[in-house]
């Protein structure tokens, strides 16, 4: 088969197509021929060097592709077998046949595209146990997550608007504020233009948000914890600008803030199957409803793959960005 | 009344007896005639002037009491008359009479002096929220605390004995360590001699404790967080080594951290009433069945409360120091 490798840590241009042996699903997995993956910001940085796979997990980038299940691993459910699916791989992604656990997939929704299918999983994945679960927002309560026209971004904007949760959101431009409030942001803020912080304190009437849905880290940490009302939830998910951060013991104790975050793709088969389940039975009825699709940018063909992430880094992107096989 | 007072911020020796009015119990309140009253870290950080009384609370220090239900205020139960009492109160528990909200009520439990029920609620209350409800430590689990030997450590070893839970402290010397054991921590690490962060590594083979309840903030906080376990959380009551922090927000996501903290005093009535019903349906079955009583340093004549508090200063107390009135 034909991927995209990582020829050596580098620039877009180290993506190259080489032929592969197509993968063999082992235990409670399937083989999926790949239609389209999803590009996500940790494909970047693995490609840089800097987020090494984990152990198991194929050498090739890419967390997410949908296509067709063509061969099922030794104990595997031969209903699966034809089926089109979207899934949440460790990697892989980037290449005609993907290796996904069959506790990852989940159908393609009805009236999707397998393109938007394959922009579902890492984001809407993340999204979810970050913000639903790991930050336990609730109905009605207030939320703010960077980096608004971003996939994660706009997948936040997107399971917000469908639960009942208000989102502010910071961008990087007047013209990407107005895509976030089309996409259905409650404020956007223009972090070049003013400072996030009172912005949030204006918007919210001076009460705060209840979840950051932080990726940028350092020194946006305790600017984000300012933004938090009592009892606020901080969730971590990248952290762009350093992995250091101070914060105050005074301030988290006095106003009861909680401070957390995860990475999913080194989770356990296990819990990806248990989330999936679980988004499964909330959103999935929702996105058949035809009540949130997500926000596409652009889609390349595998062999752009360097084109793609040139794109993602160069930051204009509003959404999801993906590879067509 | 006799009460004593903090004439002005400074040592032990600005605590001085002084004649007050009898307070009134207001709404839901009631006035108890004290006798004993728990002394605690706080009430020493108020006389130095660094935590000065809650809106609405006494300006006298004392934060527990323990005596008999004289007065019910407006729309109160009158069956809580001539009743055994110990109480959660935010202020002036330092006096013959103190108002205490009615919700932050318990009974003294059967068996208990008025000198062992003053010295119970404000480090239950304080371990309570912070262990079970901040933290969810739960049966089987480990937890970390310093101070072993502290009113807090005390409680915290109790506690974690009558429920289940596996108990690290640190203390200051190999006397109190000895101590800490004594009373049923499962491991006690003299810091003035060892690394704790590698004695913790060290006693959990490896894996960590579930729980920090931490006391000391500043650059403890970085070193607690390399005592837990994946999934670990850290909660702080208290800072007494700085209230800035650093903290590495991709070992935090990596490892899936929690980190959060609370103060009590500042808490609503609600809040505490609820505390107090979960305390009493919880823990007070058990301390009626003998199953813990705190462990009590030295009591003091309220006159003496200077001294009372120059022990507690000179940190050679083990347990808790109570004044009798």
């Amino acid at each position: 088969m034909t991927a995209i490798a990582i020829s050596g840590p580098g620039g877009p241009e180290v993506l190259k197509p080489e032929t592969r042996p197509v993968p063999q699903p082992g235990l409670d997995e399937v083989l999926i021929r790949v239609a389209a993956a999803g590009v996500n910001r940790p494909d970047v940085l693995q490609r840089m060097g800097y987020y090494p796979p984990p152990p198991g997990a194929s050498d090739l980038p890419g967390l997410e592709v949908a296509g067709t299940v063509v061969a099922v691993g030794p104990g595997g459910d031969p209903e699966l077998l034809g089926q089109a699916v979207c899934a949440l791989v460790a990697g892989g992604g980037y290449a005609e046949y993907c290796v996904a656990p069959a506790g990852s997939c989940l159908p393609v929704p009805a009236g999707f595209s397998m393109e938007e299918a394959a922009a579902l999983p890492e984001t809407v994945f993340t999204v979810w146990h970050n913000l639903f679960e790991r930050g336990w927002v609730g109905d009605g309560e207030t939320v703010l997550v960077h980096g608004g026209t971003s996939g994660i971004g706009t997948t936040a904007i997107g399971l917000c608007r469908l639960f009942g949760i208000r989102i502010i959101v910071t961008c990087g431009s007047a013209d990407k504020c107005a895509a976030a409030i089309a996409l259905g942001a409650d404020h956007a803020i223009d972090y070049s233009a003013e400072d996030y912080v009172e912005a949030v304190k204006t918007f919210t009437g001076g009460a705060g948000v209840n979840v950051v849905l932080d990726m940028v880290g350092g020194d946006y940490v305790p600017r984000n914890l300012a933004c938090l009302a009592d009892d606020g939830r901080h969730v971590s998910i990248a952290f762009q600008r350093g992995m250091q951060a101070e914060i105050n013991i005074a301030d988290l104790m006095r106003r009861r803030l909680t401070m957390t975050g995860s990475t999913l793709r080194a989770r356990d088969a296990g819990f990806k199957a248990l989330l999936a389940d679980e988004i499964h039975k909330m959103l999935w009825p929702r996105l058949a409803a035809g009540a949130w699709k997500p926000a596409m940018d652009q889609s390349f063909a595998l062999a752009d793959a360097a084109e793609a992430h040139a794109r993602m880094q160069a930051g204009a992107h509003v959404g999801k960005i993906v590879l067509r096989i």
